[in-house]
C-alpha cells in the first residue's frame, strides 16, 4: 500500500470529527457522515479506512468508538504533544499562547528569539535565547517547532531544528522551505494566501471559470 | 481551456518571484529557475504559460519583464490591496500588523470586534464595533477578509462577510468552512496542521513508506 501526505492528512480530520462525535454522544457514523464534514466522497472515506483493514457494516456504518481506537493506533494518541515556537514576534508570540491549541492536547513549552528583552520565564511558556535552542529540543525530545522568524533567518533556523532533531516544522516565514526526508515542513504562507485570494477573484471577475 | 484553483496559485507564486528576480536585476529567467523555485517541474512551469499563450525562446528562457506584465494582466497588479480582519484576539491582532503584507502592497485597513475594550482608532489600524462591519465592507468595497474569529462565531461571521459582499476569506478559525460561488475561502487551521505533523511523524517512526 502507498501511503501518501494526504491519506495521512484525512485520516487526521477523521480523528478530530470522530473525537468531536465521541462527545456528542456518538456511537455510529457514516462513511457519508464523515465524507460531508471533510469535503470529499463517501467512497474515498470507505477506500481510507479499507486501506488500513477498517471495514464498516454494508450500510457504511462504522463504530465510533472502534474507529477512534484504530486511528490512535496509525496515527499515534498524541497525549502530550509539546511543541516549540522559534520567532516571538507577532505571529510567534500570538502562537504561544493560542487557546486551540489547549482542546487537543498540544502544548507550547518554550520560545525562542533572538532579541533579549523579550527573554521571559513570566508568561504563558518561558522565551529563552536562541542559543538555548539546540540543547532544549536535545534534552527535551521536542519533534515539532513553529518557525515564526523573519524570512532572512529561515532558512538556516530551520536547519538548526532538524540539526537537533525536529522532526516537523510549521513555518509561518514568508518563504517555501523544503526539509530533508528526516524532517517534514509545512509552509502556511499567509501573505502569498492573500494574493493568491486577489488573485482568484480578479480572475473570476472577468468572468472566467475556475474549477476547484 | 480549464484553469483550476491551482493553476492561479502557481501563477500567483510565479508572480512573487517574479517581482525578487526583477527587483535584483535578472531580465531573463528559465523555466527550470521557475520550476525549481517552486518545488515543480520546468514542463509544468512552461505549460502553465503555454495555457496563457506565454511562449519562451528555444531555450525555455523568458523575459521577467514582459512575463511580469502578462502575469499582471492574468492576476491583476494589486496596486491596492486592501483587506480587514475580523476577530482582533491574539492571531488577529498580530495580523493587523503584520510586516509580511507591508512590502506587497497588501495593507489592513481595520479590525472588527465584539469585545468593546479594544475599540480604538490608535494603532496601526483602528478596531471597529462588530456592528459596523457590513457597512464598512459595502463603502470601502472591501473584497478580501481574513477571519480570526472562535470557531463558535465563524459559520456565522462568514457568512455575514459574504453577504455584505466579501469575495476571498481567509479563515484563521479552527473550522473548515465551504463558501458559496461567490466567494473563496481558504481555510488555515494550524492545529490541524500540528495534529498532522505529529500524525504523519509517528507513521513514519513506525518505519513506514509515505509518499509526498
Amino acid at each position: 500500500m502507498t501511503v501518501t501526505h494526504d491519506m495521512i492528512r484525512r485520516l487526521s480530520r477523521y480523528k478530530t470529527v470522530l473525537k468531536r462525535l465521541k462527545s456528542l454522544g456518538f456511537v455510529k457514523v457514516f462513511s457519508d457522515n464523515l465524507g460531508d464534514a471533510l469535503g470529499i466522497s463517501a467512497s474515498l472515506v470507505r477506500k481510507d479506512f479499507a486501506s488500513f483493514g477498517i471495514t464498516g457494516n454494508k450500510r457504511g456504518g462504522y463504530q465510533v468508538e472502534a474507529l477512534l481506537v484504530k486511528l490512535y493506533e496509525i496515527l499515534g494518541k498524541n497525549c502530550s504533544q509539546q511543541i516549540i515556537v522559534v520567532g516571538c514576534g507577532k505571529i510567534g508570540t500570538a502562537l504561544i499562547d493560542y487557546n486551540n491549541f489547549k482542546q487537543d492536547g498540544i502544548k507550547v513549552v518554550a520560545g525562542f528569539d533572538v532579541a533579549s528583552d523579550i527573554i521571559t520565564t513570566e508568561g504563558p511558556a518561558p522565551i529563552y535565547d536562541i542559543s538555548e535552542l539546540e540543547e532544549f529540543i536535545r534534552r527535551e525530545q521536542i519533534q515539532i517547532a513553529i518557525l515564526a522568524v523573519p524570512e532572512s533567518a529561515a532558512a538556516h533556523t530551520a536547519d538548526t531544528l532538524i540539526h537537533a532533531g525536529i522532526k516537523g516544522i510549521l513555518n509561518f516565514a514568508p518563504i517555501q522551505l523544503k526539509g530533508p526526508s528526516n524532517c517534514i515542513i509545512r509552509n502556511i504562507n499567509i501573505r502569498m494566501e492573500i494574493e493568491h485570494l486577489f488573485c482568484l477573484i480578479h480572475f473570476q471577475e472577468k468572468d472566467e471559470a475556475i474549477n476547484e
